[in-house]
């Protein structure tokens, strides 16, 4: 079936979440991206805990109280104003260097962000990236008061661009929201970030094995949820190729 | 008011989830604890997951999946009689050794476990560890088809006990579980297993800090979900005085 529109998660897909790590380094010296990787292990902790909770708060929120907790479990004490900078990076986050090349050769379909993300972190992020005038849709899931990979969330696609599941490519680098989405139905291309191999290099000694790899580990290889993504890829160039190979 | 129940959470709680690493080491000689805090990580990720995604399968299978892809991301190969070995640890799990002391003191109270785990599961190790004598009801989420920190699960309390929420003392080592037994109405007891001081000694050199010290402390800090446990106690043996305080 002919993929009608091609819809993206935002943290981590289109933007690197990793670009964080030089803010935080600034303001906490040599623990840049231990805070970095511990914030974002929090962040969907959170996201997860408060849906199930049916205690949802917007992401915004989110964020800042993963922040809170990071700073808190190193021990770090921080002022506001340091606290309010590296909040602030999460509206300008990079864009992946892909990302603007892989929207404009698919401009032909409608093209959207589905986003855990509260609408002004989104808009803010999209408008300052540029995305603004490449996009149909910046989806939020606070629509919904529940976050992904909670059906609900996915449903909004549906009900914001008017195309069925089928007729939806969503493309993730979250292995849990590839798999949240292909549970809901829709086509799904998962991008992988960092390759088996690469990771197998870094275990080879246990005690050669730095926490940080451990931790990108844990947030990169697929999981077992008992769903596939249809396609695998490795970086958002490849996608005109998987949107071309529905249509053959 | 009266606490008429005291209700526990299995794993981490009454029983040490960390005893699996001897059976770990074993199997993989300088992995054990590393492939126990991962392991963990993940059968936690995927309940609350599946909970979300509205993909329940039970703790078994949960806990089988998350062994899985323990051993995948470390890169370890192994037979069949080796992952039925470590499985099996889990129906033969160690009691904390103030547990039992703690269960008769309080024998004047309705005492029960309200756990994560399948049935089949929490029976054997319930059967295996010597609480069957001394335990009022074995309550586990399958009933629900949902996972704790949803309230659907917390409900099935009063549902089995005939008690209201506010005569249950819930007693939990996983902050997550405590906020939402908190969440849900109950008076909630919080066991803390590391002290923020152990953690930030761990902490005084970035360098230092140890990948398992960090896992470890992200599974034993209290989170921040905007609910607090009511009361914050280092041993079960600190129990009998927290009823005593409800009725003082």
């Amino acid at each position: 079936m002919t993929i009608k529109a091609v819809v993206f998660d935002a943290y981590g897909t289109l933007y690197d979440i990793q670009s964080v790590a030089e803010i935080t380094e600034q303001a906490f010296p040599r623990y840049g991206e231990i805070i970095t990787q511990i914030w974002r292990i929090k962040q969907l902790e959170y996201s997860w805990l408060r849906s199930l909770m049916q205690r949802y708060q917007d992401f915004s929120a989110v964020t800042r109280d993963s922040l809170v907790y990071t700073l808190r479990v190193l021990g770090l004490r921080h002022d506001e104003a340091a606290f309010a900078r590296i909040m602030d990076k999460y509206l300008h986050l990079d864009l992946y260097p892909d990302a603007s090349a892989a929207l404009s050769a698919m401009k032909d379909k409608k093209l959207a962000i589905l986003s855990n993300g509260s609408p002004d972190m989104l808009n803010a992020l999209v408008a300052n990236s540029g995305l603004d005038t490449m996009l149909d849709a910046t989806i939020s899931v606070d629509a919904k008061k529940i976050f992904k990979p909670s059906p609900h969330a996915y449903a909004l696609i549906e009900l914001t661009l008017g195309v069925t599941p089928r007729e939806v490519l969503f493309v993730s680098s979250n292995p849990w929201d590839a798999c949240g989405a292909k549970a809901f139905g829709l086509n799904v291309a998962w991008i992988e970030r960092v390759t088996p191999e690469t990771l197998a290099l870094a275990c080879v000694d246990n005690k050669a094995l730095a926490p940080l790899t451990m931790f990108k580990a844990l947030r990169t290889q697929m999981d077992e949820l008992g769903v596939a993504p249809d396609h695998r890829i490795h970086s958002l160039s490849e996608l005109p190729r998987v949107v071309a190979f529905h249509e053959s």
